[in-house]
């Protein structure tokens, strides 16, 4: 019998990260984010700021290969890939749980049964959010926005062949935005 | 004050309509499907076969004019177009109530307060449901559902110029499929 897992892919600002962790605190399950850095980090030897970026935001192989010019067929981007996926796997082994990001929804596909959710929410809504949770920066919040959507896509798509945010991938997809995360929380968990 | 209204974009075979009708029965408001037709046919003198058609899967102007190398600017699927976006916009001023298709999620964007919901499903699940609610035909299930998903997302494209099926033009899409009809009436009613 295969674990329950709520896999929660997002939209850069839209609260799902927030979302999984009162899913996971509410169901009394665990809620992997921070705790999977760190584990990465323990395994690889890197810096967990470091994994934190290139953990979800670089493309490994062909694509940084052709820019770089270097002979190897695995880089860094693809070592990590490769330690997320164990790690990944293991945790969906051990018990029921929610993780929150890293292609999760893909790596374990056939190996857990999972709940595959995807939160987003207008620019306007994840821009005023931003500011509030993380502070203001020199880039304005709807440059960060379009820059970390973008890069978790090209990295969702390198890793997955799965086009990311497409209702086809996913049993729902909710908008924070309109629906408010307290709604998101109680339809995910109505639905474990 | 807009009312509120619940719009269901559906892949063919994957229960939309079933999951519109029975939510608008338990919330004990209208539901639009027929009878939308029948008023556009009343209204347009066209029959209602045709406009089933029509009326979701022809495309209008510039495209169809291109092949038919007539010169009128407008043909039967703008006219037909023109005429369900009035009678939508009307239905929904006229109080509460769940539309199943014909774009109303786009008609609506700024004239009510939608909820604007997406039901899909594997092909599969899809392919068995047509064949146990409409019969076998001589073309395979799935190659009736391919060439019916293909002319409704062109449809809506050329008339909304939003991709059907990203998650980002709703705020729900739901797995008919993995989470079951009774689980999605559930859940829609539980937003209204």
């Amino acid at each position: 019998m295969k674990n329950r897992v709520i896999t929660i892919s997002r939209e850069f600002g839209s609260g799902g990260r927030t979302i999984g962790k009162r899913v996971a605190a509410q169901l009394g399950i665990p809620c992997y984010d921070n705790e999977l850095l760190q584990k990465t980090a323990e395994e690889s030897g890197f810096q967990q700021e470091y994994i934190k970026e290139a953990g979800e935001y670089s493309l490994g192989g062909l694509l940084s290969n052709a820019f770089s010019h270097r002979g190897s067929a695995m880089n860094n981007a693809d070592y990590l890939w490769q330690i997320q996926y164990r790690i990944i796997t293991q945790l969906a082994e051990k018990g029921p749980c929610v993780i929150v990001g890293r292609c999760a929804d893909y790596i374990l596909r056939d190996k857990a049964d999972c709940l595959r959710v995807f939160i987003h929410a207008d620019i306007k809504f994840r821009a005023e959010r931003i500011v509030r949770e993380y502070g203001e920066r020199t880039e304005s919040p709807e440059q960060r926005i379009k820059d970390k959507d973008k890069r978790r896509a090209a990295y969702h798509r390198f890793y997955t062949d799965m086009k990311w945010g497409h209702a086809q991938n996913y049993d729902l997809t909710l908008n924070s935005g309109t629906l408010g995360l307290d709604k998101c929380v109680e339809i995910i968990k109505s639905l474990y």
